[in-house]
């Protein structure tokens, strides 16, 4: 069961233990994920030098691997990251963004759902779509679908790759085999800051660390971003100011925000 | 005739299209150019992987490219961006950030100018004086002229390389052969913003998204940058909070706020 | 002697001059520290090419190596720029960022304290205490020691690379030989805005293209990093907002703001 005590149990953990959360993620959203990751309570490092990731992921309590802004070499320090992850029972998220754009972004994402195998799946609804259909459907990285129409996506994902599918959307899904919970929290503002889709697969990094059930560490993750975000939105004035406040909301996160504002249908 | 209603017809086409803009562009603005081609609403893409440039490119309805914090690999994807964006008839902004300052800067932006024929550069004064006269005179990446210094050379590239040259300074000049809009709006806070000049490419490639006449394209885009500019500045306590109320302002962005700033002399 | 007055002087002069200061550094700082060197009035490029990082280097006040999101090819740019800098008497600056984290980070940063001699290593505890005892104690990029935990290590440092040693923490702490001044100025907020520490480092790189003496260019610079962070803290709601109000203070900065926070023990 998902409740507000249960969210606020493993934020306060975040905040007492600060886990070190390895990510190798774009440009674009290296510093708003880092930033929201400390704004939570948690350590993030970035780190993607063939050299040394796979040293890094192993002193690290998550791996959050984001496709975005991808290049091969990265893409070989990816593996050797999750490799080493593995090894040491870390979980694994993986972020494709803009599967489904070109056909190096989906085959890339196919390529680590192999060889680098997540314990959570975090994208938009075209990009778990196109990770299912193995087809074109991504408008560069927004999403033109809704999340309800990845669901079936999603569970067929979930069952291959023995993993969890978070959809963030409208309206969050969150899947694993046939169970499916959603997160009606959020805000019409956030798909107008850039990197908050990273920011929801850094912070369920950041879950993932201090929860082992990869399905209530990516709910949590996901109902903290939309009433993070929901609180930032109604003092912002647009995508500036509710970027800056949305941070603000996760350090300043209690468990009566929660209380009040969580709507999870499980 | 550049007027506020055909800047804010552009705005509104802008919004309802949410054109796909591609963007391959340096470290320190890509953060900042997705948020304001997002808070324009226009749908970002940064992609700069030779694997995936040319399909990226050929999706989108603009390609931006922007010479900061280059490298060679980056120069080849460039190049095949490029040449997809034109075999789609795809509009290519040229931003070349640091033209002047060191001689790599100054002869990729020379070759980009012929092997990616651009439809518009966006440049500073320094840099398009760097451009014609072939000769190092910018200091870093921020300009030592004022835009009216760099009207001979901006005339000069534009009927060389057939294109439009946008020259931003305290005064935006936009130039197509012996044509010469000057757009007199903006803040002197603006410059102490990083990244702004290459915000102003990246929004440039937005309206060039939805405009086929790329003077007025230009024209358009630097006048809503101003506008936007002198509304965040008004509540603005420093370079901080400026970049996040221009964030809000392109997002707020009404026909009225252009009608009563806007200052053109055409 | 470190006083209000010497510090503000060297911010006039920071602020009239504009130095150039040439920053090869991590990608999720790199917005970051462009923002503070602009708001204090430098003027920052970043470049790492090959091609072009000795042309750079040569044309710059001061140069600031950061090794976080280290990779191969950006080591030998960092030499090379080094090399260029060093020709022109042009002071260094290195960040060790995570020296200790990973084998990769502290050997690249010994090779660079050997091949590209700095004159001021800004570094935090874990990371000075890691140059030293050449050991793995850094929890990724955030410190597990107190700055005072590091005096003996960056004493040692200073005598054997012959640079200042400024290790940043809840009190910074700058060494020369023996000499030891301490900056108690600062905010528990800080360390949750990632790329402070880097924004110290840059922020260096501008106080020492201004002036000769590296212990007081360090020392100026931390003394302004803590202060501005104290004006920012006072308005900030969380780690969102002290960011831009940080950026805003550099900017706003007065003689009375130091005189009236300046805590210096020297």
């Amino acid at each position: 069961m998902i409740t507000a005590e249960s969210i606020f149990f493993d934020v306060q953990k975040i905040r007492s233990e600060a886990p070190l959360i390895h990510n190798i993620t774009n440009y674009v959203a290296m510093n708003t994920t880092a930033n929201a990751l400390l704004s939570i309570g948690a350590s993030p490092v970035m780190a993607h030098a063939i050299e040394e990731v796979a040293e890094m992921a192993s002193i690290a309590q998550a791996l959050v691997i984001n496709i975005g802004t991808l290049s091969q070499p990265w893409i070989e320090s990816m593996i050797q990251a999750a490799k080493a992850a593995k090894k040491k029972n870390i979980p694994i998220i993986l972020d494709p963004v803009g599967a489904g754009a070109t056909k190096f972004r989906t085959d890339t994402a196919h390529r680590l759902l192999v060889e680098a195998p997540p314990a959570i799946i975090r994208g938009n609804a075209s990009e778990i779509r196109a990770l299912y259909h193995a087809e074109g459907t991504t408008k560069g990285v927004d999403s033109t679908y809704r999340s309800d129409e990845a669901v079936d996506a999603a569970k067929a994902l979930s069952k291959q790759y023995n993993c969890v599918v978070s959809v963030s959307g409208e309206v969050d899904v969150i899947i694993e085999n046939d169970r499916c919970i959603r997160i009606h929290n959020g805000h019409p503002l956030m798909p107008k800051v850039t990197g908050l889709g990273c920011t929801a697969s850094a912070l369920t990094g950041a879950f993932a660390a201090v929860n082992p059930s990869p399905i209530v560490a990516a709910t949590h993750a996901m109902a903290v971003m939309g009433i993070a975000g929901e609180i930032a939105a109604k003092k912002a004035k647009g995508p500036g100011t509710l970027q800056l406040y949305f941070l603000d909301a996760l350090y300043q996160l209690q468990e009566a925000d929660i209380k009040k504002r969580l709507r999870v249908e499980q």
